[in-house]
């Protein structure tokens, strides 16, 4: 018996299952329209996180940090990876599958990459848009499926990480016709094909549920309808890969992480550094911790948690090596392993990176927030917050341009001229204006927490040898010889 | 005797000498303080452009634009290439020594390279920064001489194109200890080294002939001497190699073309579209055309001018092939032999583009300039200028700087204040106000002149597949449903 288990403890996998511009639209954190079943199983065998983070709201840049531990400032991944923007990360970047692969552990990925170079992420098992349609790998749930006991069949009986990436609950072109989440895709309907494995919901704008950020416009209400039906096509997907893991004897031996890159795709969401756009679903089973599942945490977590996570699972070290400047690369997440043994969560700050998404967004924000607290820095506050393609496209975005334009109502909690132009800095109490409708940084009562929070992030962003350190106002040099200014004394 | 010309014509060969950071401190462009005898010799064995111009002021997209032909928009190289800006050309462009090596050309490439990634630029014979010390590569011109003597051994006897980089006449950091503009390397003072074939020489500030767009002070002359200096070395390097293609009987089977990659590094120089950042040194030097020996041309050129140039010399077709949007790439360039060859010039119109030169600095500048009329569209005009760390901590700017501040005279032809913050349009006419200082954008005398440069500015744009066609104040994404809005008009 005891051989047995010691067996069974010598083998160690893990899956982490990242959904593409997924929220809180789901049974776990509440909704109770779009039912996710396969999640809230998950759930019941893990913890569930009520204050997880993404460290940057933008896909490539997201997913490159997710897999790195770095902030995309420290990764090279400024923006997006595909057609002309075009960004890659540093080639000595040591990612989570290029380390594991050292420490002869197989690795595989099915679905959404959209990260590189090659070099930097390589995977034993690669089915990604690189070689295949989006669609396939990343919507068609029976496909993915089977992807997954291919991979198994070749590297069940190795300690393993495998990665998936939907693209659900992503954004569709309108021009490919399958409605503007996908939602169309597979469902049956002429030309639309079918997902054996998929029986598909379908939602009435009055059903479903109106985030505050969003306006409550029957426009973003059919949006977020459309979106529901990708939720529940990703909540089957999971619920076939688990189904699949525990037909093979596998769960025991398994860590299930499941998050999201980066906040749905809608007005204060992806590319904001807003909470709309950075708090993530996340929920970790951890299959040696009983004690956790169906467990809850209002611990402050982040995206650059994983890598120390998955490293702490498998007992591998972080290598030592250098990037910028040849300081030694330290990750500034840390393993939540220990909240899954019940060990109580240490007071810590989380940080965020933006720089770019599409090459033409050059937008840098940084950003710190604690429980309580939470500093944005616009490092480009001149210049106009600058909308992606897909949501500009979006009937939710032309509505409310639409009503803007001709001084109707817009059913919205902002309005469109603040929401382009912000200043330097804003500062939230986000518990008790978890809106962030109310900037405190030019409040004489915070000043001490303003000039803290900016003190933290100005390390953090010294200790991921950040490029923008001093923009806007200085240049990044040190030299023992040239006093830096600041542009407005040269003036 | 026939036999023996047919064989001279039937090979063929081209040099390309490109200096960095570059102006117009030579001989040959009439600097009666700093000598340059190899230009001098090359220029009478060429001609000579007065109005060649770069299509970015910024090294490696530059560098890219000049070797595939493209600009830096259409090729991918939107700022610079080493360190943490990571730059890279998009991996279909087809530059020059990827076409030649297709036809069995040889190509070579010694010193500076500043590009990648290496499958778009490759050489059959490459000693670069890559691989040896930038100092040794770029400015030692007597190891330079040798690796050109290397290359011509295996190469000669093959139609071959030699690129050579020469890092003279760059600045260099303070922190290395060779001076300002590593005038010292080699000057055989002590820790300086030696270069065998060069003969430092030394200018005084006193000397310098300060151009119109650099502050008259000591601090800026003291620059420009030691800039003098770096040009004599370059210059001396010209004449090694030059005499290394006549000693081996190559220069009459060799185009040589001898330009920079942006302006000098002083203020409107390097990294702005105005003249001293784009107009650009310019000689070719065709055997087959004797009676272009010692002539000079006003006609307008451009740096993308060059790959058109090469394909012409080597009869080689411009190949078929897509890039973004599947729209064929068509070269905006034209060949310069006509010119060499006594045709008259044909009106046309240069075009610019600049987007990023390192990766904090995003400043994205389109220009269209006739002879007559420049027009730059700044499209973070909102946003300060931004200033290259290189250009920041050189003693010009610095003094530049501490005169501002403590608002003592400046010696300059511009304030501050309006260099750091740019209006959206700039319209110079710049036969009668060269150093363009008098903005015609809102002149209705001018309006249609405006007109017409900006329609032609938004074709090439369009033609080139520029993502920035529509920014900052629209989003690019032509869709038949969707109404693109200006920013102003939703608020
Ligand atoms: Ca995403
Ligand atoms: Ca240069
Ligand atoms: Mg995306
Ligand atoms: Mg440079």
């Amino acid at each position: 018996v005891f051989a047995f288990i010691d067996a069974i403890a010598a083998s160690k996998s893990a899956l982490v299952i990242i959904v593409d511009d997924g929220g809180f639209e789901s049974s776990v954190y509440g909704n109770t329209v779009v039912k996710t079943p396969a999640l809230q199983s998950l759930a019941n065998r893990g913890l569930t996180f009520d204050n997880a983070f993404t460290v940057v709201s933008s896909c490539s840049s997201s997913r490159a940090s997710l897999l790195s531990g770095l902030p995309p400032h420290q990764n090279g991944m400024y923006g997006l990876h595909q057609d002309q923007h075009h960004f890659n990360c540093f080639e000595k970047v040591q990612s989570i599958s290029r380390i594991l692969r050292k420490h002869k552990i197989a690795t595989g990925i099915i679905g959404k990459k959209h990260v590189g170079p090659e070099k930097v992420f390589p995977f034993d098992y690669a089915e990604t848009e690189e070689t295949r349609s989006t669609l396939q790998v990343g919507r068609n749930i029976t496909f993915m499926k089977e992807l997954v006991q291919e991979f198994l069949d070749q590297y069940q009986h190795k300690n393993f990480l495998l990665y998936i990436g939907f693209h659900d609950t992503h954004r569709e072109h309108p021009s490919r016709g399958f409605g503007p989440f996908c939602e169309k895709f597979g469902n049956g309907e002429p030309g639309m094909g079918t997902i054996k494995d998929w029986t598909p919901q379908e939602f009435s704008p009055d059903q479903v549920i109106v985030p505050y950020f969003v306006p409550d416009t029957p426009a973003a209400r059919a949006d977020l309808a459309a979106q529901y039906t990708t939720i529940s096509r990703m909540d089957a997907g999971v619920g076939l890969f688990l189904a699949e893991f525990q037909r093979r004897g596998l769960l025991n031996q398994t860590l299930v992480v499941f998050t999201s890159d980066n906040g749905i795709p809608f007005p204060s969401g992806r590319t904001n550094l807003y909470d709309p756009g950075m708090r993530e679903p996340l929920i970790i089973s951890n299959p040696r911790e009983p004690s956790s599942f169906g467990k809850r945490t209002g611990a402050l977590a982040s995206t650059l948690d994983l890598v120390p996570t998955l490293l702490d699972w498998f007992n591998v070290t972080y290598p030592s090596y250098h990037l910028a400047k040849k300081r030694k690369v330290v990750l500034t997440g840390q393993s939540l392993l220990p909240l899954t043994e019940s060990k109580p969560p240490k007071e810590r700050v989380l940080f965020g990176s933006q720089t770019l998404h599409e090459i033409s967004m050059y937008y840098p924000m940084r950003m710190a927030r604690t429980h309580r607290f939470k500093l944005i820095r616009n490092l480009n506050h001149r210049s106009p917050f600058p909308i992606d393609q897909d949501f500009y496209l979006s009937p939710t975005f032309q509505d409310l341009l639409n009503r803007s334009q001709s001084h109707a109502a817009t059913g919205w909690y902002k309005n469109i001229h603040d929401y382009y132009y912000r200043p330097q800095y804003e500062l939230f109490d986000v518990i008790s204006d978890p809106k962030e409708t109310k900037n405190l940084a030019e409040d004489k009562g915070y000043a001490k927490v303003f000039q803290k929070l900016k003190f933290q992030l100005h390390n953090w962003m010294n200790a991921t040898s950040d490029l923008w350190l001093c923009a806007p106002d200085f240049i990044l040099e040190y030299t023992p010889t040239t006093a830096i200014k600041r542009l407005e004394e040269t003036m």
